[in-house]
């Protein structure tokens, strides 16, 4: 057993705090890695704070995470000691059930391993990247090319791969005008990634506030959904939406917005039920989408797809003693756009 | 003009009545149709009704249309007098935009013109099939292969395009399980279609009622939605499901039988809201889609698809004046599996 640094929630009401945790000894299948940057994701602040399911504490989020391998079990083969690597939001599954033989992880059908408040094969609860070290089993890990920044690769390793995996499935590329609704820590890589594929990029975002950074990132266009001129001038325009807005959206007036046969995504996560008209769907045979993260082979992908088009998350690398503070300043949205948490400081 | 006899509603409230219409000169473009067979489509009851949009008086209704060609205008290729065709839901549309270049004339962006209760672009109030004659622009008019009956061929001009559009756009065929949400009109069709493309084929219906039926059409399975088992044995289970009943589903309940990455589409069409649990999509990477009858390309492609395969809509062949009580046991889903009006019984 490996006793690392971490911080940790203590309770759904308390600020995280540094804590000690046990990694456990590294198996055949497993790797060590030695976590250099760990993102700050939105769903890591309701987990820390029991919103929706309740947690266990203490409780380590993260599962944007970049590091070193440093030690690799006997039975491994993929990764060797100096990799850059990556982990996710998993670190286990079945392997046995259809999604999982079709690389498809996240929809495990017997549930893949949360990086953080589930309890893994062996019975312990896993805990996150906001800490010095992790061992995760190599099937779980992933390459992250030369030409990455660690700091600028750990936020792909969630918000990539969230907007990535609806970006290919849906088609964009030459051609498709894909619109991204909210300008945050998901939506500005779906710009990224979005432009890098050829598509015609939109953003759509409460206010013109960040135009200079859409038309930067890769925007062609930006438009204020506080406008209502916005859902005139564009109705009937997109192949497909990326809504990565976890509030509740009026469904139809964005469903009014798609062309012929487009899809409305939300990755985005809201507790608040999805209500719209059917016929906002069946006069243009229109479709809404979910969906979850990605498999692990896909994740790879995307970040094979980063690294040849330099295309990283735009960072703002904190210490780990400013947690609290970026929890409360991205529940306000004020972050751009991804905070980045710097491991060296939780050395202790 | 040709005067021509012709059932129709004077009012929402008064039984439909025989009546006299006027059909246009047959132009350069125009086929002249001698009508055989008018499927009734619950559609038409809601028009005749006024439910949803309000009608205008007097209103013929009637958009599954079978019959013969007696006179082609002087500009038309593509049909003789002496040809077995079929008229759908829709009669015109611009020509012009771009669903309408892309053969998705019933998505067209202007508009399209339906067959009846539509101004038409010389002004004039469309009325549908429940006639003797109608006169139509050759590019809305499709060819019935030999070896369907004209009476079984009716229904597939909205019943079967509605069913078999989905079908295709979301993969039906070997390999795949598609579950049938309701044996009616659109559902029977639903199942002989599916299974003639080489599906696993479900029926989900209220009671084991037509169980015998749903197998005989093609069915491979059959399961009664009143039984709470039945959405405990098959979640997870379907790649699509058509759901073809216009009542308000419990829409979380259907989208769990879904597979990872599977399609609930709606063809009925409810006036109630779709409303569901956005984690119901997101956690199996499900969608919800609309789809609205077809295009006249696809329309073709299903006709002689239909022919291929040996299949036609069951009918229940009805004289003119039943047509109210058949529009009375359509709503108490008490037909076997459309009703279709002998125009020879209008002839008067």
């Amino acid at each position: 057993m490996l006793t690392v640094n971490a911080y940790a929630a203590t309770s759904a009401t308390e600020p995280l705090s540094p804590i000690t945790i046990e990694r456990r000894d590294v198996g055949p299948h497993d790797v060590l890695i030695e976590i250099k940057y760990s993102g700050i994701c939105h769903s890591d602040i309701n987990h820390a704070r029991s919103q929706g399911r309740p947690a266990t504490y203490p409780t380590v989020p993260g599962h944007e995470i970049a590091g070193i391998v440093t030690v690799v079990g006997s039975a491994v083969t993929k990764f060797t000691a100096g990799d850059r690597v990556g982990v996710g939001c998993m670190v286990n599954s079945c392997r046995e059930c259809a999604s999982c033989r079709d690389g498809k992880e996240q929809y495990c059908l017997n549930w893949h391993t949360t990086t953080y408040g589930a309890i893994d094969k062996d019975g312990t609860q896993t805990q996150g990247g906001y800490s010095t070290h992790i061992v995760v089993n190599d099937d779980f890990v992933v390459h992250i090319p030369e030409g990455i920044s660690l700091e600028a690769a750990a936020p792909l390793l969630c918000a990539g791969i969230t907007t990535y995996a609806p970006l290919r499935r849906f088609g964009a590329g030459p051609g498709k005008k894909i619109a991204v609704v909210g300008l945050g820590g998901l939506g500005h890589l779906a710009v990224k990634l979005a432009h890098a594929m050829g598509a015609e990029v939109t953003v759509l975002s409460q206010s013109l506030k960040k135009i200079d950074d859409g038309l930067r990132l890769g925007a062609d266009q930006y438009h204020a959904t506080s406008d209502p001129a916005t859902f005139v001038q564009l109705a009937g325009t997109f192949d497909l939406i990326i809504n990565t807005v976890s509030a509740g959206l009026p469904v139809d007036a964005y469903l009014n917005l798609l062309a012929v046969n487009g899809t409305l995504v939300n990755v985005g996560i809201s507790g608040e039920p999805l209500s719209f008209n059917p016929f906002s769907l069946l006069l243009r045979g229109r479709t809404v989408a979910g969906s979850l993260f990605g498999g692990i082979r896909e994740t790879q992908e995307m970040l094979d797809f980063c690294g040849e088009h330099g295309i990283g998350a735009e960072v703002d690398v904190i210490p780990a003693e400013q947690i609290n503070k970026a929890f409360e300043r991205v529940l306000s949205s004020d972050v751009r756009y991804r905070f980045v948490i710097d491991a060296a400081t939780l050395a202790g």
